[in-house]
């Protein structure tokens, strides 16, 4: 009997921490107990960063090929192997078009597999922006790759942790830009996806939502800004208050994240990228997972990127990988 | 002999928490060691504060005209009393133009004691904004206030922590107008300011100073933003380094406040206000000391506002009080 969620791991970028982390998760016995984690990978990679860094390969293995013929999933299944990289064409360290190549490859086949119901959830490593776009892929990141993938029209990303949780009405756009993108639409859509993921994590944290507002002292009643909190943002929260959830704001930014506000808020609504990844990194580095809501399959994912400066040494910090998976896990048997 | 540094306190707006801060600042054996401070302010609402909330009257007072004839500081002197409020006309945790009027007062007062060196340096209370506008001030703070009143140009808000100390680039004004400010001069304005009071306040901390980016990520190599990272932000790091300072970035915004970079960074410059003071207020929430940096007198201030929902209740935090005054003290020993 295995009853486990099923949970499509793909190993991000070969020349980064992925495969290092992915070796971690599949010898992390509270991990195993709760989900069955699924590596979308190379062999010979993960062989490889097993004997350079100490660590075991895994032992059950399928050709994807195979895989893919197949009905059903073995319980001891642990690695997918697309044969996309040999031990030559690795560069460790370095942003590479085959890396990028590779990396989109593991990505796309873990989404179909996902979509396809043979797997319950999807939990990504990093990959290199630079890299994927070498490749020939236009997209900044995951997020947008798994909207177009899955045809998602609302989407957006949320960070979680224990500490602080932000989801994000602009996510990877310039800042000037981020200001201008606003709108009440995606402001409530937002709050919906998020209301909705927190209940679905329903942890310790209370259900409460905090918008915050775009400018300095919430734009001090006009002071400073456009008006965007009184004409944009204040709308939206009205909206979602008629509609039922339990929202409030725009708050001010800066005393948004002080220790009594986060114990009382389950989430926050973040209009840009920094303003909620800033106290996210300071508050729980190497702690938070990124979910992508609004997608019809669970996905979720490590809060950094491919780390050149430390990949191929031993040291990557496995945990952003294990919280990631193990939310998943979690969403998957609240959905 | 009474060699202690003067420091003139103003009791920022009589409606807020600044009475009942400087009642407490007044009775900190602890302060009282390194510095002498002076209340600007209201001898009425101070006594009027010490009844309602048990705490002591100043007793060493001077009215402020008797005051301005003498040559001479007593080492005793607590307060100088500028009679501009009586008991009615105070409206306890609102915002009124009496109160608005009143803060601007005691500020001018303390400014001009300052300039003309019968004191050493300035810390102020909080004052309101709505409150300064409805008594005819223009200004959105206190540094605009300072800055004209001494005639300042190039001059910077820093924010002072153990924690994480932030200079900025833009302060009070809109985020999307913030961005089109920023520009080559004006980094390396506050680099060079920052750089100076750094040295001066000499504390445990590395002399590193550290430039964050605008854009999310640092605008990943061009692909997000206009590009200012390397047209405006780059640039003035190089003329700085050049010129022998101690600088680096720009840095990702969202990774610099990480555990491990606030310990080798001695100061961040940031490009708007909630880049710095987000992560301040998350890490640093009543600890941190507000400093203008550039002005030709010393002056610190807390770093929250007149918080009219818990004024004159009792319950206000004074540390943020107590450690602008004592490092506006050791400001001028080290000046």
């Amino acid at each position: 009997m295995n009853d486990k969620p099923k949970i499509a791991i793909t190993m991000g970028d070969p020349s980064g921490v992925g495969p290092e982390l992915c070796l971690k998760l599949l010898e992390d016995e509270e991990t195993l107990k709760f989900c069955q984690p699924v590596i979308f990978g190379s062999a010979v990679t993960l062989e490889l960063a097993a004997n350079e860094l100490n660590l075991n390969s895994p032992k059950n293995i399928l050709n994807y090929e195979s895989w893919k013929s197949s009905e059903t999933i073995d319980p001891k299944l642990q690695l997918i192997d697309i044969k996309n990289m040999n031990s030559k064409e690795l560069m460790k360290g370095q942003v590479s078009m085959k890396s990028g190549q590779a990396s989109l490859e593991y990505l796309e086949k873990a989404i179909d597999a996902t979509v396809s119901k043979k797997f319950d959830a999807l939990t990504t490593c990093p990959i290199n922006k630079a890299s994927i776009n070498m490749a020939g892929c236009k997209y900044p990141g995951h997020t947008e790759i798994l909207a177009e993938k899955t045809g998602a029209h609302e989407y957006c990303m949320m960070q979680y942790s224990k500490e602080v949780t932000a989801s994000f009405v602009t996510c990877h756009i310039g800042l000037k830009e981020a200001c201008s993108l606003i709108s009440q639409g995606r402001i409530l859509t937002v709050i919906k996806l998020t209301a909705k993921a927190i209940r679905s994590i329903n942890d310790s944290k209370p259900d409460s939502i905090v918008v915050c507002g775009l400018n300095p002292h919430s734009g001090e009643s006009g002071l400073f800004g456009e008006g965007e909190e009184e004409k944009v943002i204040l709308p939206a929260i009205e909206k979602a208050l008629l509609m039922g959830y339990n929202v409030s704001g725009p708050i001010v930014p800066d005393t948004a994240f002080i220790p009594e506000k986060r114990k009382t808020t389950g989430a926050y609504i973040c209009m840009y990228h920094d303003q909620g990844h800033i106290p996210l990194k300071a508050l729980a580095f190497d702690k938070a997972v990124n979910v992508t809501l609004g997608l019809p399959i669970i996905r979720t994912s490590v809060d950094h990127g491919t780390a050149f400066d430390i990949s191929w040494k031993g040291t990557a910090n496995v945990s952003s990988l294990l919280q990631a998976t193990n939310l998943a896990a979690k969403l998957c048997r609240d959905s």
